[in-house]
């Protein structure tokens, strides 16, 4: 859930990152803290997702038409996220990066996985963190999947009833409130999906938000993806 | 999985609604019935998807950042799509249909649901079954949901090595094959994604499949959606 979908208007040195990275780092504002209760059936209180796990994601930019991997791992407490981009295509020339995202420092570290080369980038939109916010719209409950061999989801979105149509859409699991998939829309167009998945609640090793030493001299400005 | 995102591209007589539908229908060519056993592994065929089945789905068409959502009752071995949309939101002016497509006769019926009003409009793509076909390129398998509450997918694309980017992917449960989401993409920006749940297998109203009376005399041009 996203005050606002950073990404996909200019940010000074940040710019394509944001947008690959779509909903995994759009998220401004949202009501941290405000939320409810776990577990809540339709009509009720949105659930309160966990607050630190790992798993992978695939983000869907629909401006490109590129999905982006990713290994990530999320801190609510300490205001982290890692991610860790998914060598899985062989795309000549394509660079692969991980992104450290400290938000209590306001500061990004951009590392490319063969050289190391570290940009360090201010961060200026405030930390937000995945869950629903409280104030959200319910949408529907249902089961993903086939019979004997299903979860069950609730849909929340940012849809206001005098509004025609939502920015933000969330779909969570009602047993423990995990995300299952997130898609942004601004202006009616340009939007980002990203579905999450394999996820395993804490953190294995918190040194993972640690920059590399390559950070220690870091550039200032980020690094492009392509050639 | 689709040839052509038939949608995404002016068909006379049909247009917006197809659009609309997005992911339901623009499925042209698939490898029918060339697919292999189910349950397969990572880096083994595709599963053979179930072939008549009812449940619910989400469109969302990037172009217009508009979700559908639907009833459909999909029969594969006759060849009969039924997609009944649902009045959830409360836009003003916005009428809501059931489509009523009957490949083996080349047709589909569209009936607005208060007026009971039917429009008889001529289909120009061969049916296309809800299925990984047997040439698709394996891209992945993982859990959605959370621990202890999860069910895994594997994901398919029509994506060659020679390629850079993919038109299709479709995400399948590996127990029983169910769909769970299908993305189409065309020149890198304008895509639809369909998301499944609910789903159960069998028809059970045949009667689903047989237009109303009122589209015994129906009109030969679509209608639209808005006022």
């Amino acid at each position: 859930m996203a005050r606002a979908a950073l990404g996909l208007r200019p940010v000074p040195g940040l710019g394509l990152v944001l947008v690959l990275l779509g909903g995994l780092l759009l998220r401004g504002g949202a009501a941290a803290g405000a939320g409810a209760g776990a577990g809540a059936g339709a009509g009720a209180e949105p659930c309160q997702a966990p607050r630190q796990w790992e798993g992978r994601t695939v983000t869907y930019e629909h401006g490109t038409g590129r999905n982006t991997r990713a290994a990530v791992s999320y801190d609510g407490p300490n205001q982290r996220l890692r991610v860790l981009e998914e060598r899985k295509a062989l795309i000549p020339c394509k660079k692969f990066f991980e992104y450290i995202f400290l938000y209590k420092d306001a500061v990004m570290f951009q590392i490319e996985q063969v050289t190391k080369l570290c940009s360090k980038v201010a961060l200026t939109e405030p930390w937000d963190p995945y869950d629903i916010p409280a104030n959200s719209t319910y949408e529907d409950q249902y089961y993903i999947g086939g019979p004997g061999d299903k979860i069950m989801v609730q849909e929340w979105s940012d849809r206001k009833p005098a509004r025609k149509l939502e920015s933000w859409v969330g779909v969570y699991t009602v047993t423990d409130c995990y995300p299952v998939q997130e898609t942004y829309t601004k202006n009616y167009s340009v939007t980002t999906s990203t579905r999450f998945f394999d996820l395993q609640l804490g953190i294995a090793d918190p040194s993972v938000f640690t920059p590399p030493s390559t950070c220690q001299t870091a550039q200032l400005r980020k690094m492009e993806g392509e050639c």
